[in-house]
């Protein structure tokens, strides 16, 4: 379920100038985006753990603390990440707040912000100020509270990505719904990842915040396209309560599902990438262990250059978890592939590898989805972390993406 | 200086069929070297910190236990890893380094070992047995003391390498000299990367290994090509002490010096590369800290494909560094660019840019040496970590390296 209308909320997403009117954006200029709430929501986020937080991220984290209980909108540009900014950074993030609660007639403090796009350079404000009072017009037209509403919210706050991203689930009588933008600089504690879920379930915050938090570490945080951080990352849920209560496990067990609808869909529109690669670790001795050793497998660039050759190097997955700084018997540990959901195929045993046939192996790393399963034989944990193979493509999309 | 007789001291390299015979290793198949001393040595070695050591690595740790102070020679194979081969492995590790033993008329266990190449491939003994009757014939003859006998040996390790590489200093009366391979899987603790250092000083086993520990960490793990590491780096050093005492200051600093020069020709020669970065971090609170800053920067594919492109992204530079996990106050952060040796040019002073010329930034960027400089305000310490350019031809040559 990609798509769904919750209640009482409302999108829009509008063409402000701030996007270079390039091929690199699909040739679409959308670049700000609203989400608003007819009814005060409870309000949770989690945001990238950075040294650099942009202002934006500074903004929501007090905004939250302040006022988590009765939040109204988010606004959102594209093109710019309001990153590095200094003092007039967070100057021009609470004025997009402000923009925002006064084109809609929303109490002061109720309008979250997120930015995304180039690092350090000022938020230019008129287009800004232009595109809040537009974005706000569409959202509260028709067209504000359908699937056309929904989409270019979804595809205005699109940078590199190819194709907007929604997923939707329900929880009883509750809805949800996410959009998220990411296709790179895509890493654990976070990613240049922006989502936000909107649901009509009635949820208190700090039981919204704890949920959100479990459904991003097995989400978000088990994503890694290139193993860097961005300075923006941030995921928001506002919850109206219009549904009225639910069931907490169900809600819980359905935010981990769009959450992790989202990530998978931002690895698949990775910048790039030409594979889809989920990397489970089983056997281990925590669950903190396994997930060391899977990122590590996962941002290895050997690994993932190996991937994009449809070369089977195993040595190359021993290498990277021997690597990871978990400590590992070589001697207990064994290695599967399997391609595009089908049996697993076991290439080493104890360390080494068995007599597998070369051909079969080659094949399956021709297939669009790779599933790399390492056991490492001490325990019963395990971890999965996706990822995508390392390509020419990547290299000429990074190479050269302010120029 | 890259080359010096060391008195006492023979080295060969010859071809046994361990390579393929293909344009990868440069149309050259030399594959096998010998280090041969006439006096017995004191020896010391630092190794590979990944949890899957090769044979070579579990041989030579057991080895120079056992015997640091008449180690006689070293016998080197390129082609295959002898990694991930199980039980059979380190019999074949042990059955090379007899082999040489019996060639040369050296006592048991004063042959240490080193295989490069493929993982997981047993190791063909049939050949390997050949090739090292053939190199101790050579290292017996006049070449095996010439620049010819040491330029063949250099030759015989390498791998992707496009170059020899050598490198010479004098400390005192005694003088040394290193051989190394390495380009790719270089990262610290430690690199795919073997060397071995020769010198005719007289130094005591435990010393030696004090100051190769020192001297590889601020050479062999201070530089970065791709984040891996390998199974099976190894440095090696043998002393004969044919020369007599040395002053243990001039010693250790000749040390580093040859390890740096060799650390830096890897980078320089590193797979694809189409520049050479140095990464400096200055203010830190601690060394520790500035070289896990100095490490994420230079292992950021998002900074080594900006600087491929010749894409002055300092906020790139600085996301990086904000990932790192060290405490970091963006206000106090300051970055200069530096190109060819050219003067630093300041393009951030607070976690902000300065209105710096953006033209000049990316003159620098167009530089074939780049300098990276953050400035921390949080102290005085620092590091410097060298590493290189993500390109093109990187995920070329590693897509299909085993194909």
């Amino acid at each position: 379920m990609t798509d769904i209308n919750i209640p009482g909320f409302r999108f829009a997403g509008v063409s402000c100038g701030l996007k270079p009117q390039t091929a690199a954006y699909g040739g679409r200029a959308l670049d700000l985006a609203l989400v608003v709430s007819d009814a005060p929501c409870a309000a949770a986020g989690v945001f990238t753990q950075n040294r650099f937080p942009a202002a934006p991220v500074l903004y929501d984290r007090q905004a939250l603390q302040a006022n988590p209980a009765a939040m109204r909108a988010v606004v959102i540009n594209a093109g710019n990440a309001n990153a590095c900014t200094g003092q007039q950074g967070l100057a021009d993030a609470a004025r997009m707040a402000a923009l925002a609660e006064a084109e809609l007639g929303l109490p002061a403090g109720s309008a979250l912000v997120m930015s995304t796009g180039v690092i350090g350079l000022p938020l230019p404000m008129d287009k800004v100020e232009a595109g809040v009072s537009e974005a706000a017009l569409l959202a509260r037209s028709e067209t504000g509270q359908s699937g056309e509403g929904r989409k270019l919210a979804a595809q205005a706050i699109m940078t590199t990505d190819t194709k907007p991203k929604l997923a939707a689930r329900r929880a009883g009588p509750a809805k949800l719904l996410g959009l998220a933008k990411g296709a790179a600089m895509i890493h654990p504690n976070m990613a240049t990842m922006l989502a936000v879920i909107v649901t009509d379930a009635a949820v208190e915050p700090a039981a919204l915040h704890a949920m959100l938090r479990r459904a991003a570490d097995r989400s978000f945080n088990a994503i890694s396209v290139d193993g860097d951080t961005s300075t923006n990352d941030t995921v928001l849920v506002l919850a109206n309560g219009l549904a009225g209560p639910v069931n907490a496990a169900d809600f819980g067990a359905a935010l981990v599902e769009v959450c992790t609808d989202l990530a998978q869909q931002i690895v698949r529109d990775a910048e790039g990438a030409s594979k889809f690669i989920t990397v489970q670790v089983s056997g281990a001795a925590s669950e903190a262990a396994a997930r060391q050793v899977a990122q590590t497998i996962a941002t290895s660039v050997l690994v993932k250059t190996a991937v994009y050759g449809a070369d089977p190097n195993w040595g190359r997955v021993l290498a990277a978890a021997g690597r990871s700084g978990v400590d590992l018997d070589p001697a207990r540990t064994a290695l599967w592939f399997a391609g595009d959901g089908g049996a697993e195929y076991q290439v080493v045993t104890a360390g080494a590898p068995l007599a597998y046939d070369e051909a079969e192996a080659a094949r399956i790393f021709t297939c669009r989805d790779l599933l790399i399963h390492l056991d490492l034989g001490a325990g019963a944990a395990g971890a999965t972390v996706w990822t995508s193979d390392l390509t020419h493509d990547y290299v000429s999309l990074n190479a050269h993406y302010r120029t």
